[in-house]
Parts: C-alpha cells; structure tokens; sequence
C-alpha cells in the first residue's frame, strides 16, 4: 500500500498496516519487523553525546532529550517501532523510592527492602510527577508519524530483585528468601510494584503508545511453579485490559514461555537460548495456541564476521516462520560494545529477506 | 544386604550396591541417592571454623583441611556422595595460572586472557603440582569405607569465562566476542583448558575417586549452536574414557541438556528451572533413550516453612521417577545462608520416601 510518509521508516505504513502492530495482531505483515530491546543506548554514539553525564532517571524526566534519544536509533537503524528512552525505576523513582541508576551496575537503592514495615511504607504511584514522560510520548507520536511507538514497565520479580537485593544481583537470593520466608509480604510487595508498572504503562498508553512490553527480566531466575504462584498474578494484574498489544518478556524464561502467554501477553518475546521454532512449539503444546512470537538472535552475535551473523539472522527468521506472527529483536539488550553499522545491516537483511520470501 | 560399615552413610552398601553407583548405571537403587552441590561449604559452621582465613586455593592444596572439610557435610548430612572440597581452578592455579578465589566474589584474574598471545603463553598441566589433591583422596577413599567420592573438575567454557572476563560476569560478553572474533584462538584456549581440567580428573580418578562431575556452570549463557560449534568438542575431549561415571551439569542449560549428554555424560545434571520430567522428556526425545538424570530443588526453597520445602522435595522425587535413573540434589549449589538442619532433614525424606515408593 504506497503512501506518502516514508520519512522516518522507509517502509509504506499507516497506522494499520504497521508490520509491528500486524504482527502483533498474528498477521503476516509485508515485511517481518524488527526492533532491537535497547536500541537507544550506549552503543549509538550520538546517544553519548546527547546524554553527557545526566544522571539516568534525571535524563528520562527529561522531555526533550526523551524524544531525542528516542528517536536516534529510528533513524540511524530504520526499525519499524521506537521505544520510548526510559527505565524501569522512573515509576519507583517518581513516587518517590530512593533508587538510583548507576553507571555500568545498575539500580541500586541504598536501603534495601527487606521487611513487611518497608513493604508498608511504599508509596503509591504518582501520576503527576509521570507528566515529563507524558509529554515526551506526545511529542514523538507526533514526530513518529505511522512508526509506532512501544511503551514499557518492569515486571513485579525484577523491580522487586532491585529493592529487595539492594541492587542486581546473580541470584536474588534474598528476593526468594523473602518469597518463601514470608509469602504474605512477598505479595504485597508485588502487588504495590505491579500499580507502580501499571501506572506507567497506562500513563505512557494515554499519550500515545501503540504496543506496550513488560520487561521482567530476571523472572527466569524461578522454578515455573514458583514463578506461577508468586509471579504470575501480579503480572497478570498489570496486563489485564489495556487495550493495546502487549509483548511480555524475560531472560532464562524458556520454561515459563506458556506462563508468560498466559499472564496475558499477545507476545511472547523469546531470549537467544531457545530456538525459535522450539519456543513456538512450546507454547503451542502448552496453550493450544499458535503464537507470536518476538526474537531471539544472540546480543553477542555482532561480535563475528558479517558471515556468521547473516547466517545467524537467516537462521532466526527460518525458525520464526513456525509461529503465528514474528517481530524480529535480540534476544536482550543491545551490547554497548556492539557496532551499530552492524545492527543496520541486520535491519535491512531481516527487511530484505523477509520481502523476498513473503512475494 | 546387611553389613557391618554403616558408619558412615546410615545405608548398608558395597561398592557394587552403593546407590550412587547404581543410580548412575540406570539401576533403581534401595534408596534414591542424594548428595549437595557445594554440600562442603560455608553453611556449616565446622567449615567455618576448620577453614578460618585461609585462601581458597591455599586451602585446596593442604590435603588435612581437604580430607576434614570433604568429610564433614557427609557426617552432618548423611548424603551417599562425599565431592572433593577443591575448586575448578585448582589445576588453572596449580600450572601457573595467577587465579585467585576473592571472597563473595569468586575467581579473579588481574591480568585477563584476551589475545592470541595470552592463549599461546597458557601452560600445559603440572601433575606434579596435584600431589596434594592425589594425597587428599587417597585418604578420602580409607575414610569413607563404601561412600564413593565424587571428583569434579570445570568445563571448558566456564573456565575460559573467567580467564577471558577477569572475574564473575553475568553476561559472558568478552569471552563471546572472543570466541565470535577469534574462533581459532577460541579453540586454542578451550582445547588448553580441557587438557588442563583433564589431568584434574585423571588425577582424582587414579588417586580412586569412583564418579566425577564437570561442572560447566555457565555454558548455558550460549545458545545451542555456538554451544554445539564452540564447547561440546572440548567437553568431549575432557570427558572420553575416563573409566568411571561422568555427570555433566550446567545452570541455566534448559535447552542443552541433549547436548550435555552428547558431550559423554552417563548422567545429565538439571538445574531448578527445568522439571525434572520435562527434562527427561527433553533428553529422550532429542537422543531416543531415557536418561539418568541429577537435580533439581531450587536451593532457596531452604529459606521456605518445612511443609512448602517438604512438599518440594516429593514434587522432585516424584518427577525424578520418569527418569531411567535419578540422584536426587540441589539444581546449584548449597547457598551460604542455608540452614544446615533442613538440608539434613530432606536427606532423611529423600531416603524414607524412596524407600517407601520401592517397597
């Protein structure tokens, strides 16, 4: 369908036939889109020169450089969605939760949660200190034309992981022991972080945001039983009835790829330790349904020769065509080593090999 | 079969019919075998005491501290493994290799291994160096009468993470770029790593260590093809005729547990996210026959109220029974924080349930 707007995409769009809200919507858009989790970050250099040393939850309140940062990798990529340049945290943050963002570590908050009384004193979300956020979405949906933009929160595991662990950390040991230890203020904790992200998520929604993805990162550091009983609810209560495709994601979740379905996710985004035809079969035994999919192609893959990483890309979207619908990303985050030609070499190899094959 | 040493096990056995060994031959023993990953180890005060201030390698190499610190958890425990108190970069530290075990952190190497010429300069094993380790399980062997010894030794790619990064690293994202740059130097250090981990287990083995266990902690950070490409070569190569059972273990290894067994394991260890029944269904479907398999109580379950770690317990013990074989364990290692009394207590309710299911 031609049109006249292709000034930020290269690809002829209007708002329904985005290939990322067709696929959304399990359908076998012209193009397979693609998208990179991170891709306004630290791998872009004009991100560094944007950024400078704002601190990072200072840089997200901040409009205008919200609306640069992201924006810079819609350009210099030609992905076929934006993500709005936040954090996880801004929700916490906002509300007023001493978190901080350290540089190279991560969310750290200085007094860990760790007892019911801490759990009791969360405060609730604050939607007026959220405007700066507001206002950044409505600008970019403004200068995004057809590319829509994917609104974000963190899942009730992580953000919990951070407060209750102080910081990140290779187990949450601590996060599990609260879980097992006290299962009744595990919960309230997760059901104050979950209006927090729910919050946000509706926040960014009501400006503008087209799809929205539940980041709960470190959610496959639990065993699937542990993950439904104690995870899975509160996900499901940030998710319900948001009127927007929804694409739910986590690392190490291969075994939870049907709970993460279920928790009410229109996709499911896949890490790069599970085939991609594996993932879709998965979930398809478990739920009975055909899904779409997102991923999955390793982060460290940039690394090698254009070679392998062509025949790395070629064999992710072989393996998407088993599932329903598939949005093309990593399988996490852009490295901020990684070389940002070779992330649009992918762009225009998934939008090249995918036109061929679907004509 | 009744018998006069139940000294130390609590469980009448000859070296034929100690459970262990059964269980990794594919025979149902009496009772289903249990032993801790890390079951010698800072949650038991003795280790504390007995081990002070010295450092980790230092304690690795003095065969009296070895013998004791082996021995305690098999007496508080009453598990039907001891596993040698030593480290996976004993042989690393013992060619040369200036690793050092820093305290809540883990190995540390001050001068990582980055280039061609870092892996050219890396030593071949010194067995003369190992005479400690020799002399410590000798005298494991007398004291432990029909208990088998464990030995263990790294795998390949998680040695050469924490040459390639420095240290821990959640991502791996060096050793990655390493092996995706440089796929030949990649080769050179892995192969030097496995003669290295290979003299390790030779060396336990001669000295009458009757199983051994390479632990390739982080190999499940890869995805299945660069595991396959990269690591299960050089696994095969440590692993080939050794004479005596070899479990293979990985966290995080979901969706290589074919490919752990593959690489020559008799019996395939699971981590906590995997059911244990899924994961022989995994394993049989991919390699057409039914596994022995090693695992899988998440070990923060410990931190939980006796009922929910109870209930836990025979969730495990139930799944294990799809298995043509199971040694019931942690899916990682004991945690510091543990509660030695309920690590006792599930090797009693492993025993008593098994038994009770046998008869």
């Amino acid at each position: 369908m031609p049109c006249d707007d292709e000034r930020v995409s290269g690809t002829a769009t209007t708002a329904a036939t985005s290939p990322l809200l067709q696929a959304c919507r399990g359908e076998r858009p012209e193009i397979t889109p693609v998208w990179f989790m991170r891709q306004a970050g630290r791998a872009l250099p004009e991100y560094r020169a944007a950024r400078g040393d704002l601190p990072m939850i200072e840089a997200c309140l901040t409009s205008d450089l919200v609306v640069e940062l992201t924006l810079q990798p819609v350009h210099r990529y030609r992905v076929d969605a934006a993500i709005l340049f936040s954090d996880i945290t801004v929700p916490l943050a906002t509300a007023g939760i001493p978190v901080r963002i350290v540089p190279g570590i991560g969310p750290v908050l200085d007094d860990p949660i760790r007892t019911k009384g801490d759990v009791d004193r969360l405060p609730p979300p604050d939607i007026d200190a959220l405007e700066p956020v507001r206002t950044a979405v409505r600008r970019l949906i403004a200068e995004l034309g057809d590319v829509p933009l994917i609104g974000f929160a963190g899942g009730p595991f992580t953000l919990a992981s951070y407060l209750v662990e102080g910081g990140p950390s290779r187990d949450q040991v601590r996060t599990k022991a609260l879980m097992h230890r006290e299962p009744a203020t595990w919960h309230e904790l997760a059901e104050k972080l979950g209006a927090l992200s729910r919050a946000f998520l509706l926040t960014q929604i009501e400006a503008g945001a087209r799809v929205v993805q539940l980041f709960d990162s470190w959610a496959g550091s639990l065993s699937p039983s542990d993950y439904r009983r104690y995870v899975l609810p509160h996900s499901a209560a940030v998710l319900r009835d948001l009127g927007v495709p929804r694409i739910h994601f986590g690392v190490g979740t291969g075994e939870l790829l049907a709970d993460l379905a279920a928790a009410g996710a229109d996709v499911v985004g896949v890490d790069w330790r599970v085939p991609l035809d594996t993932a879709v079969a998965r979930i398809a035994a478990a739920t009975g349904k055909q899904p779409v999919v997102q991923g999955n192609l390793d982060p460290a893959i940039v690394f090698a020769s254009w070679p392998a990483v062509r025949a790395a890309v070629l064999d992710v979207l072989a393996r998407g065509r088993a599932a329903r619908g598939h949005i093309f990303n990593l399988g996490h985050g852009v490295l901020p080593e990684s070389d940002p030609g070779v992330l649009a070499a992918i762009v225009d190899l998934v939008h090249e090999t995918s036109r061929r094959v679907d004509v």
